[in-house]
């Protein structure tokens, strides 16, 4: 990606969240957030100029209506699919732990996450899909909130966690388990609007 | 997998954990266990008979010394990329926050994962690795315990946690990472003894 | 009860929530939600159609003030009941750490309960009557916020932890300990108004 | 109760812990600990002198296999009671939510209780029973360690916790849910040895 | 100080808080609150008669900005001193954990400051100074919301969490490092308005 | 302080832990840890190399019994002394209260400080001193457990977080108190013996 690019992404997120919103960790000194290049352009969580993390301020921002949805792939083999579906058949417990693990993730995300705000959740789901030919589960987690920020990552939280967990319940049958395609899906509301990852998988 | 496979994975299971190591959630019922085809074979986290889900009780298990690791591979796209090399450049803090978040998370794996044991962990090592073909990070999680049960998940748990706070502090500049290949990458000690993934990337 | 109080159970709750209050894990799939009688009429928790759990979304109730009061009695047999009085003639810690634990026990219940939103309170408050003649200690929590949810929940989580502390300081004198009548004893605020149990006990 | 039960009280709690297992908060001054009656006789959380909380020091007990199951019952009424039936015919959630709650609040007991010990649990189950006569859901929990202190409290709020989440999930059907009889059922192991409610409910 | 200027502070209290905002554990009991010098003037956490804890009820007061600095000073001897200013010459990650676990522990203070309501935070900076005549680093904390209740405890708590992480990073070196002035240097908003430490650190 | 008192204390600490404690997050690298000066010497929570943080891997070390004392003072100025003091009278729970935090806090310390291990404490006392000539209140706070490390920092977070609840109670008083002397008191067990602060408050 050329340096426009850089400097193009730069400039959204100015727009999105405005130069006051990067925190600096040296409230009294100047700092020069001037774009040339030396900076840690469209790195939100750290200074500009001294590189320290510190939890971006939100205060300014609107709290709007929210909601994503991030999803998880986790490929069992065929020995733990099998006793997956099994389990299921039986009105077991597997997927049922796996939905509470990411709902109850999803909650825990500003624990987890060292710079991410506490968001007060209106809503978390967690579907669960079997994917025969690939003896994998898919996981969509979808959260929701009227906040000053997105909820991306009480959704990509809740989406890894339901799928470490389903590992953890298959660790005995496989070493071999893999988690893959941890991303996002969809994103509404918030300043930048509606983004919804293309049908083939790409960014639109 | 033939349900032969199946069954030669639970003899497997049985001679790890023993029988007695599955927790029924009816303790006054006997339970067949039979191995005949119509349990939850394997997943040592379920009862047998019902599918319901308990803590598997370790308490007859020796405390030996164990170690995993895991990895997680966060694909960054270029820019988010560039901009975290250039944080690392001047002692930022992108990657530092990345290994902590990491090693906190490995403290609280039992606190997401809900049928996981607490285990007092000897050690926790993140080792984070730029990859600039990929604009990718690699994530290299090990924990170490001296206890009855291994590790792998508090392995797992820290390098995903490490991989969604380099997400986190990354977002404003990409929509489009991905956090994929969240597996383990070796094991040591309990039951059954070393394990590690062929260079290959499978498993040997 | 018979059928027709469930559904009338029922049609309350749609008044309150909604229909579109249920969460379904399947965004994409219709749910019939006919109350004919086949699904889960009544469980704001779970899909009405596949069973599986969720937070229920909130994001279209509006925040009104809330308060609710639960209670419940810790019978403690006369020994320790003797002890625990003894240690409030002193200026003792016992009933000090009683209302302290029910106080964080309520800051924590959406981490103990897998389906409860968050939600900031306002206040809380634990009060503890000593009653001689049953050698009982009788907590009663109120919870107060200003959010979409009732807190039921908060109320009720406060007093059992609040019951629990005291068996906890109490069990060296006696394995006979019980904590009964944990229950609402009123409801104020959100759209169903105003609750109160009736004086005999009983649900007026 | 008479003094001299009192006593006796006592005297079994000495055996049980020695004297120096009352933690002291003024470890320079001399405590009197007589046990004439002015002291908080058989409360080991509290200082015999100046009735101030602390964690009984345990250092000096040896550490052994310990197993203690507590019970809760959550009288629902009919109709909640029918909808959480109707979910379990159908492979819902419900239950698996409430015993998930259970094992997950056994882990958390020394956050909750503020005088308990961490312990590290090798095992939790939760048991859970309809009873349809009553409209009543029973939780049996059973938790294990081997470890210096027992394991009652993580039983009590296994099972606390998990009749709380039963309340939670159907309280949008009924307000007069109640939890009732939270006690402990049997206890194994410890200087103790072995106790068993007896089959009429009461102690023997 | 004289009685009056007890009084005047609890008149200062009254009219920021009202009379109403001091919780009482029995509510249908009458308070007398008369200011007379009996009660627990000026200590909002506690009921006035009875002395009892709980936390205040501030669902009456309105939701406004609020932001706070609080400081910390660690005196680490010469020795670890160094070793901290060598680490940060070559991009080490000391003084950038110090800065996460105070960012961490200020969303941690209703959880370990008992009666603290729980804050949705805007922001949290840390600033770590270096001071080489003292052998010291300075923590200074900024803690943001818009809601019912000041930012102090999230600030003072972010700021003495950091500080004990430089201890634990350093304490091989050293047993005789302190922490000192944990103190308040500004707050701003409120009913109080704008409040600032004097230069020459005592108060204005 | 000179290289060589630097070099010295490098060369008790490896003594104490031995060069293999040293985590290095590279494990693949050979580390030079020659002590030449260019290393963190000293700071065992970082990579001599790299400088990056990780928990120290203490699974080599023994499991022994340690006790750690620390204390802190918090000067609250004569309006909240003399308010603390009055609730103190009536069995108020001011210091009930933050004896209680002190030690919950000393159970969450591996959750506030990054790199802290979790200990399994064998018992918590916090001692708190009024000291009218200040009108301040001293903490005392003693944590013990049988384990691979140290419990400073147990006691030192009961320490600060009792302070901090003394100061959130009487914040509303003054807004000048300090907490000031957070520091190790005296330290026994594991391979560096008995360690005793002299009576001059210096270091013997």
């Amino acid at each position: 990606m050329s340096e426009s690019a850089v400097a193009e992404a730069n400039a959204s997120l100015d727009a999105t969240f405005g130069r006051d919103a990067f925190s600096t960790t040296t409230p009294s000194r100047a700092r020069d957030g001037d774009g040339d290049g030396d900076g840690d352009e469209g790195l939100t969580h750290v200074d500009p100029v001294t590189g320290a993390a510190s939890m971006v301020n939100v205060g300014a921002k609107p709290s709007t209506s929210r909601t994503a949805t991030a999803s998880a792939r986790v490929t069992l083999g065929r020995a733990a699919y099998e006793a997956v579906k099994r389990n299921g058949l039986k009105k077991g417990d597997v997927l049922a732990t796996a939905r509470l693990a990411g709902i109850m993730g999803a909650k825990k995300t500003h624990d987890l996450i060292p710079l991410c705000h506490h968001v007060a959740l209106d809503g978390v789901t967690i579907d669960l899909r079997t994917v025969d030919d690939d003896a994998a589960v898919e996981v969509f987690a979808t959260a929701s909130c009227a906040g000053k920020t997105g909820v991306e990552m009480e959704a990509l939280t809740a989406a890894a966690v339901s799928g470490l967990t389903i590992y953890d319940m298959c660790k005995a049958v496989s070493k071999d388990i893999v988690i893959d395609r941890v991303r996002l899906e969809s994103k509404i509301g918030g300043k930048s609007g509606e983004w919804r990852r293309s049908s083939s998988g790409g960014v639109e």
